[in-house]
């Protein structure tokens, strides 16, 4: 089989990657409607995507003294969040060929609970799910369970290890003929053939077997999104599929190759960990459309929905500037004040101000910037030179496929489904139809093994 | 409003009440397949029922030493668990009118979780979910979770209190118009319309908001099914309906009484909690054919999975005894032993023991009547003569509805929709088509204040 490149569909309300989708007039702007969903799963499976994903928070979005006032004013990112499993179920029932990544973190969840809920999903979708595994190590979300004890990074991996691990012996604990259901005998199961855990580890003491037969996929594909170290490690063991938002394709090409380095240590030498990389594309058919649209795009951005987002980003409470001042007097005023989070926003910024190292940036286009695409790459052109960017990223493996960040919701799917795929397929870059066994085989993962 | 009949369908497989179930001829037994919800939920809507209610357990059935071998092998009640929430999900989007009790417990989840799973399911159902609150005693329950602090009866409910408390406040934590959505402006909601809870108690730390404006039902109706002192005065707090499984009359009307009056405690003096009792009925066009359906239902049930279901229930491993021997021989030489479960073991064996008290009631014949329907009324006869029962207990307010269990899986729900569902209509006690003014107002139940 020839290598094709993986698609997923992203789906983030009210704002995305892109921090004004709600307010484009083409959006839906409800987003509590079960048809919204349904629809974009129909779409996303006109477009023969592989998986639709969903990522989760455990809050509201917060700014950093905790306060959500502006970010669930302007409508930010995450300001609704549906349990990530639920948004899902309609959209399996919606839909015969297209997988569903679902995130759902392991730091307040139980493992039999997890196992459960996506045992009955990979029966009710005959195998087309897959789980993004992730820790909870936000402030935000310890909010919402403040009575756990707090794990410190090393602790939040450690447990996830755990979890999934008992996951997986959960979702196997019945063997594939262990279920017999013979009405004249009476004989419903083998015994002999479904398997306590008697599992005793460091988090969890978890006897099983799980309530219900295997699924047809053995429990979900699994999905990571590491970025440090431990991260890495964690995706290295477990991951069959990585998701990476990365600026660039040094950055994707550093990951992918690293993970799969790191995969060997685990014993998966031979497992080609794929790895998915967001894109933001804003497609027109010419150029100058396309170049139109995404300037129309910025004007959607409200620049107190920016500030907000960017505050909570920095950490720093920047409510009492005027959106004028220059960042790095806004920096110099703060950093000694306020810890600057190490984390994702500091070479993000570099990155900004570097792009144009003579321009006096202001804390207003800073944040407008950041709530353009964040650290996602826009690909702006058209279907042709959209694909041209997809291609040459995936030829040079870069990444192994992409996940789509919609502008507007769920227009940004159809566009991408009615002008960029068929170039894509002409390509043959992309199948044109789905494949009969399955989900797994489609995306290149192999059932888990008995 | 002349006060109606509610009526519920219960889905527990692969046995029910009625131990032999999935051996019917006419039964489904593969009970991992979506579509066979999905048609359930559609046969019970074309009946006019309230609910689909789905009950709960957090293991596999096991036996008195923690076996589970004889209870799967012949596939006894709850052999199969799904997620209940995600069991229903697909319902939902199969249906229109028809409402759902979902039960999940608060032993072992997060309030949060719980809290946004029935947000998503509010909202996706249109104001049609109910949550059968429960706790999670068991032992067997306990072997999956086994790393928790072992909570002793009154701090299981303490938590639950706490769990609803926090769940109720969670679900009305966005006010009705907080939602604006103005794409022109940008404005998404007022952020003074959205309030944080701050909630510190004795079991949780959950700061709120909800990532969800309020649904349409302001969280689930509120059941329980509470049967000891400190249960009831959890449902009489919290349960806008009770789901009672009493084997007569005088039980039923005994608990009502008791939960409305402990109400009064609470507050809620005016709040006509409703009760619903389950039933099991068998229909036949004559009372013959009825009583020849009821026989040959029994010939169904394994005597080594009633044998098993019995040792289950009383605690004592019964495998070593023949079936024929008298039940008083085995109870002396088991009592000095092993403890005897006082919780619903005993009375009820008092009960069957005492409907023939002449009779030497052998192991076998006492196992395979606790199969046959446990403490569930059996209801036999033409569907004239369910109908007389049904109105009997009804008029008399020993009940406000009842809960369908199934012999036969879903045709049990397809026969009691042609055969009693008309003849209850043309008796002016159930409505013959939905209203169009939602769920709660059907069940009687207004949407919780803000």
């Amino acid at each position: 089989m020839p290598r094709h490149m993986m698609l997923a569909g992203y789906i983030l309300v009210p704002g995305s990657h892109f921090g004004g989708m709600w307010r484009h007039p083409y959006s839906e702007t409800d987003f509590c409607d079960r048809a919204v969903y349904e629809n974009v799963a129909r779409t996303l499976e006109r477009g023969c995507f592989d998986v639709a994903f969903v990522p989760e928070s455990l809050s509201v979005p917060t700014g950093p003294k905790g306060d959500h006032d502006a970010l669930l004013k302007y409508g930010a990112v995450g300001a609704v969040r549906h349990d990530p499993s639920h948004l899902v179920a309609p959209m399996i029932a919606a839909t015969r060929h297209l997988g569903f990544t679902i995130t759902l973190s392991t730091t307040y969840m139980e493992p039999y609970h997890l196992a459960r809920i996506f045992g009955t999903l990979d029966h009710f979708s005959e195998g087309r799910i897959a789980w993004n595994v992730v820790t909870s190590a936000g402030e935000s979300n310890a909010y919402n369970f403040g009575h756990h004890p707090v794990l410190d990074h090393a602790q939040l991996y450690d447990r996830a290890d755990e979890v999934v691990d008992v996951c997986t012996r959960l979702w196997t604990s019945w063997d594939k003929d262990a279920i017999v259901r013979d009405q004249a005998s009476g004989l419903y199961a083998h015994p002999d053939k479904i398997h306590r855990l008697d599992h005793e580890g460091a988090y969890f003491k978890v006897r099983g077997p799980l309530s219900l037969p295997r699924g047809p996929g053995a429990g979900p594909v699994l999905m990571v999104a590491g970025v440090s170290p431990r991260g890495r490690d964690f995706a290295a063991r477990w991951a069959d599929v990585v998701f990476a938002i990365q600026s660039d394709a040094d950055g994707m090409r550093e990951l992918r190759r690293d993970i799969r380095a790191r995969a060997a240590r685990f014993g998966r030498a031979d497992t080609p960990i794929k790895l998915l990389a967001a894109v933001q594309p804003i497609i027109g058919e010419t150029t100058e459309i396309a170049q139109a649209r995404a300037a129309y795009l910025d004007r959607l951005i409200h620049p107190e929905m920016a500030r907000a987002f960017f505050s909570a980003m920095l950490g720093m409470d920047l409510a009492s500037y005027d959106l004028a001042t220059p960042i790095e007097e806004v920096l110099r005023a703060e950093d000694g004040r306020t810890a600057v989070d190490a984390g994702a926003a500091r070479p993000w910024l570099q990155r900004v101000v570097d792009e144009r190292p003579d321009h006096t940036w202001t804390l207003g286009e800073v944040a407008a910037k950041l709530s353009q695409s964040s650290s996602t790459p826009r690909l702006i052109g058209t279907a042709s030179e959209i694909a041209d960017q997809l291609e040459q990223l995936f030829v040079s493996e870069a990444c192994d496929g992409f996940v789509v960040t919609p502008t507007h919701f769920p227009g940004s799917f159809e566009e991408f489904t009615r002008a960029v795929v068929p170039e894509l397929q002409r390509r043959g870059l992309m199948r044109t139809k789905y494949r009969h066994d399955g989900f797994r085989s489609e995306i290149g993962v192999d059932t888990r093994s008995a």
